[in-house]
Parts: C-alpha cells; sequence; structure tokens
C-alpha cells in the first residue's frame, strides 16, 4: 500500500462543498490534491484552492482546482499539507520542500489545520530532519557564520548545485540539530534573528494527523 | 546651518584609515556618504564602504568610495545611519526610506553604531512617526486586516501610486500608533509575525548618537 497516497485521499475526505481549501506541498499533498481534483470532476464538489507554492498551484491548476491566492479570500476553512516531522505533542517541522514560508502563511490564516504523514515521520522530539531556515540572501553568509558559532551545523540547501531559491527569492540554511529539546525557545530565537524570514518549527497550530501506517491509517483528532 | 549636513560631516570624522563602515540611507546619511568620498580623494583615506541600499550603493560608486556586500568582509567596523526617530532612552526607530531591513543587517555586524539626526528626532517616546513594517507580498492583505484589528492603524507605503516595493520584494506596512510604550514587547510581538520580515524598531543597538542642533551638534557616546 502506499501509505501517502493513502492519507492523501483520506484527508480529502474532509473537503466539504462550499470550503476554501489550503493546498499543501510535497510529496503526500499531491495525493491529496489529485484526490480533490477527482472529487470536483467526477461528484462536481464545489471547492476553491489557496496554494502554498508554484509546485501546488501548478499541479492545481492542470487538473481544474479553481484557485485563489491568500489575499482573495476571506479566510481558509481547511488546509490539508504534509510534515516532514511531527513530535509525539504534535508540534511539527517543514520546510524539506522549501514551501514553509507560504505554508505558514497561509496555515496562519486557516481554521482547521490538518497534518498527513507516513508513519516514518512521527518522532519522540524533533530534529533528525534538518530544521529549514528561510533567510534573506544579503548576509545570509554572515548568518551561516552565525549558525556555525552557536553549534547549529548549518548547510546552505542547494539545487543543481546552486543555492536553492524560494518562491520568494530567499535562500534556504538548513540546521542540522540532531534533537530539539526546546522547540518554543529555538522558535522565539530564530523569530527574533535578523536576516531569518521564517523557520520550519510549526508550533501550537495542528488541530488533526492523519497517520499512514501499514495496518491502516490513524487519524487523531481534536489536537486543538 | 544645514543641520544634516554638520552632522553627516561630524560622522564622517569618526571613519579611519583601513575601517569597513556601514553606509546609511537617507538625507543625513548623504552628506556623511559625500564627506567619506571627500576623505578617500582629498585625504587619500583607505576605507571600504558597505552600502544598506541600492540608492546608498549608487552614491558610493558615483563617488569614488570601493565598497562591498555585507557577505564579503568579514565584519564591519562602524556603521553611520540615520533614524526617524530617537527616544530619551536612545531606541530608535528607522525606515523611512523603506530600507530598514539592509540596515538592520548591516548593523547587526558592526562593531560601532553611530546615528545621526536632527534635533526634530529626538523624541520622548518612540510612535508619533508611523512604524514601518516590512512584509511578504503573499499574505498582506491578511496581515493588514490583522494588524488594523488590533488597532495598529496601518498603510500601505505607496510610491508613484504603487505600492512600495523593497530592494528584497517586499513591502511595507506603516503602522500609525501615536506612542510605543513597550518598543521590546512590540518588536517581539512583530518577530514572531507569520509575514513579517523585518520592523524598523532598532533596540538596545547604537552606541553614539549625534544630534544637530541650531546652537551646535551635541554628541552622546557610550550609550552601551
Amino acid at each position: 500500500m502506499n501509505l501517502k497516497e493513502d492519507v492523501g485521499i483520506k484527508a480529502a475526505n474532509y473537503v466539504k462543498d462550499g470550503m476554501t481549501v489550503g493546498l499543501g506541498t510535497g510529496s503526500t499533498a499531491y495525493y491529496m490534491i489529485k484526490e480533490i481534483g477527482r472529487k470536483i470532476k467526477e461528484e462536481k464538489l464545489n471547492v476553491v484552492g489557496v496554494p502554498t507554492s508554484t509546485v501546488s498551484k501548478q499541479q492545481a491548476i492542470d487538473i481544474g482546482i479553481p484557485i485563489k491566492s491568500i489575499d482573495e479570500v476571506k479566510k481558509v476553512d481547511l488546509i490539508i499539507d504534509g510534515a516532514d516531522e511531527i513530535s509525539t505533542d504534535y508540534q511539527g517541522m517543514k520546510g524539506g520542500g522549501a514551501a514553509l514560508l507560504f505554508e505558514k502563511i497561509v496555515a496562519t490564516y486557516t481554521d482547521q489545520v490538518i497534518w498527513i504523514v507516513d508513519e516514518s515521520k512521527m518522532v519522540d522530539k524533533l530534529g533528525e530532519f534538518p530544521l529549514p531556515v528561510e533567510v534573506i540572501p544579503y548576509g545570509q553568509h554572515q548568518l551561516f557564520h552565525l549558525f556555525a558559532q552557536k553549534g547549529y551545523h548549518p548547510s546552505f540547501r542547494m539545487e543543481n548545485d546552486q543555492m536553492k531559491i524560494t518562491d520568494s527569492g530567499h535562500s534556504i540554511i538548513d540546521l542540522n540539530l540532531t534533537q530539539i529539546d526546546n522547540p518554543e525557545k529555538l522558535a522565539k530565537e530564530l523569530d527574533e534573528t535578523v536576516g531569518v524570514v521564517e523557520h520550519g518549527l510549526f508550533l501550537n497550530m495542528v488541530n488533526t494527523v492523519i497517520i499512514g501506517k501499514q495496518s491502516g491509517a490513524q487519524t487523531i483528532s481534536n489536537i486543538r
């Protein structure tokens, strides 16, 4: 069984007629967007999608999901998105696909947040996955040096031997932390660091997590 | 007497041979850059300038100041910059010229920070001048609404009937607060707001303030 496809389809069942839906980015969100496209076509579902990246926007357009930007809607009813890690207390890390900024912006104006993951993403503590930090290119080497001095083991995100550029024209520095003991403290520190646009810690944000398992998907609701 | 020219020239005297100097942006910094250019030409001063905007970069190039980006130097010895307001406890507000992001990035990696202002910029409390907030365009109308709900009286910075775009491709939302009772609290709140790239509160940052007065310039040193 393809666990990503399984949870992608399950999550799409949360989408009801008339909803405005945030469309996450990544290999699991891909199946959710595909399923919403099928429902629009075959079940005549009436929804508007708010994409979180140029990739999810293009997929939505290709399969016929009507889309609007976050600034063209009053609010978003539901966002369905993947995650790179979810801890036992349901804090998340995202941004492996470099779409963390728009994902966080859309989630900020959304009533219900659903994350869909396969079971390999569930961890005791966040941090084994590198923490993506989106940064202003001007000063990025100074900031890299600062992170190195703090022992955060930074590395620039690369793509085809070039520094990865996000949809907003920023760079990504991944912090290789191994284990994050206090995500809230680290989030505040990064928020207050000059040159940091956003980071991949998504804290106190998710309402529902759907975990794909070989034994069948598990849904955890009412997290907040 | 032109107070801005007076303090611009005085501040340039802090620049010593061999220094790397952050070049601020604005109508007062203009005179400082001009004077450094004169010293390079007439006194054979050997300095490198690190500009904080495309405007100060162009001025430096035009008058023959060798320039480097913040990422091409080890650190900056001195930055000289203007300010829109300085409170009695030497907290600053900047960004009237929309260059606050690069100004703050360069100041972050600088040993000594000098602000040059005319006496009209000295205030009891910050806030009469609108507080500039640099924001990600995606979601900016949602953020504007959020600021309005909080009673911050936001307005988009305009230029020639278009929304002003910063050197980094972001927008500016000015907050019309009248009086900021707790700048540190507001700074933290803005730092943690999704979609905010940077804001114009420059706190616990300045070392020396030079105030242009009709009665003669006043220098306040060792602030930190």
